[in-house]
């Protein structure tokens, strides 16, 4: 079922690469590749690109028999502006009867030709960093089934990661759980979602109210974070989306080395107690029983022989798990998710 | 000097009523005589409409001649929606060359006849509802001058009154003072301000940035605060509003009697020593020495016989200057102000 207020792309997805043959370019399409590899037919590169998300190639005509719905742009171009080639495999693709799937600033709205193949064919153009129109007003009313949230001491945290790897964690063991996506890329892994960020301001409680909405009392959401309630520039955001999400449960996402708010004027780093503090005060509005269950750290800036140290003193302190998720798996905190939340 | 991300009006105005003629209906106008009399030349009543401004009736013809640069609609319409009078009215004065403001959800580019006439005559039509182009994201540095905002225990609990009498205070008191709006009818009463609730989530911590910019090192700006962080469904523009203001200095507004947020489910209306406390703790993410100088009460629906009662022990327990702004003036906030904020 389309549901009006989300945006929903279909899969299986051919991803575009094109000519962009650097890796920090190509986080998108790697991050689809890495977390739903189901839902990945091919990649189309031009001739001669060595970059690799390590897919099958396929020009748009092998894509359309193999049954693929969507081609989605899995890259940044290099230099920044789009050139006539990739909007002329694009418009193919979309006469092809493809959606085409945006991530990107631009619109795709703004391409003629792109525009008139997708018409002829009835193919749908997805800009995914534009909401969805519809949107209510958030009411605060108390859903169903269980929520966890990231939350963040900055942007750039690892919250979507995070969160990623908690769902795969809970699904793993047996949990009935699903990722909800609040920012461009995590809607073009999820395949759905509202980019939160986007969305007049009245309207942001009301969107993350539906991103997760009413389920099964055991089934989990678990919420893609985004900005940080100390950002000079985001907080408001954040807080939307926290008293939208009406979280059970709450994840403090942190990097250990960093030590100012990224692109503010000498705002400072909160602590991980007074971000997770600030987080359940502000949560018991729409969560009474709001609890943080763990602590998501990125230690990769840290000596290889300090990480270990760092967590274990922030686990003492707060007496909490505290995991680098992508050393170590986030294991611990769903532990203590089992623990808190039994049945 | 045009600021391009602010919403700017040209004054004298010519107040549009039609045949509206119940006073609950027109607020802004009566809003914009109280608080801007000296903006306002005239009034435009439908014949035989009682509905009185106290300002004295225009033809368009005669605003012309009176240098009127503006039609400011200043009533809903009876019923919600826009008749055909309105609309011929509205196109007369657009072809005269009076911008047209209107701040109705509706957008004045939807009747073709006003589009029209505006574009002979080189009026502009301006849709207050609608944030201006161009607005920032929010950097968080050190602005020059003061800031004092209000914030609130909910909506609708006199925030806008309390901006809009604290600034004559100050300015019958000798001190440079300007009233900054955040929402349609303040901008419609100030003659310029950003409608920050309208504003894409991303940016509302910039607007209130542009909204209250640089100046005197003396000079106070005095904002119009928006929802409360209280709010389940607007808490998150607050917070935006808050860290953009940077302020010196809040006021908290409350209503004495109310018992649930408004519009939400089940939400209580936190005490205000909690508002203030929260307030004070978030907004020191970008003014790290904000205090809070008084308590602004709507008592109205209180027992007469028991509102200084409930000042008096607000006050006891705060510590601070309480009074209901529109049974008592500010004068005690004011002088608090005045001693927190020697020079």
């Amino acid at each position: 079922m389309t549901d009006l207020t989300r945006i929903e792309l279909k899969a299986p997805y051919l991803i575009f690469i094109g000519d962009t043959d650097e890796a920090t370019f190509a986080k998108t399409g790697f991050g689809i590749v890495q977390w739903r590899r189901s839902l990945v037919a091919g990649q189309l590169r031009f001739a001669g690109n060595q970059l690799d998300l390590g897919v099958p190639d396929m020009s748009i005509e092998q894509a359309v028999a193999a049954g693929v719905k969507s081609i989605v742009i899995g890259v940044a171009p290099i230099g920044g502006a789009v050139g006539p080639r990739w909007i002329s495999v694009l418009a193919e693709a979309a006469a092809a009867g493809l959606d085409v799937v945006n991530g990107l600033h631009l619109r795709l709205q703004g391409f003629a030709d792109i525009v008139a193949a997708a018409k002829a064919s009835g193919a749908a153009l997805i800009d995914v960093r534009v909401p969805p129109a519809g949107l209510p007003v958030g009411s605060g009313r108390q859903r169903s089934g269980r929520r966890l949230l990231m939350v963040g001491t900055d942007c750039a945290v690892g919250k979507k990661y995070s969160a990623l790897a908690m769902t795969e964690a809970m699904q793993r063991a047996g949990m009935a759980a699903t990722f909800r996506a609040t920012g461009q890329t995590g809607i073009m892994i999820a395949g759905s979602g509202v980019p939160i960020d986007s969305v007049v301001a009245d309207f942001v409680a009301g969107a993350a109210e539906v991103i997760s909405p009413d389920n099964e009392a055991q089934h989990w959401d678990v919420i893609e974070g985004q900005g940080s309630l100390f950002s000079p520039a985001y907080a408001g955001v954040s807080l939307g989306l926290l008293h939208g999400s009406q979280p059970d449960a709450i994840v403090v996402c942190h990097d250990a080395t960093r030590r100012s708010i990224v692109g503010a004027a000498g705002a400072g780093i909160p602590s991980v107690a007074e971000c997770m503090d600030l987080n359940l005060r502000c949560g018991r509005v729409t969560s009474e029983d709001i609890q943080c269950v763990g602590v998501s750290v990125n230690t990769s800036e840290l000596p290889p022989a300090e990480r270990q140290a760092y967590l274990s003193a922030l686990a003492e302190e707060l007496q909490l798990p505290c995991v680098d998720p992508i050393a170590d798996g986030c294991e611990p905190i769903l532990a203590r998710i089992r623990s808190c939340f039994q049945s």
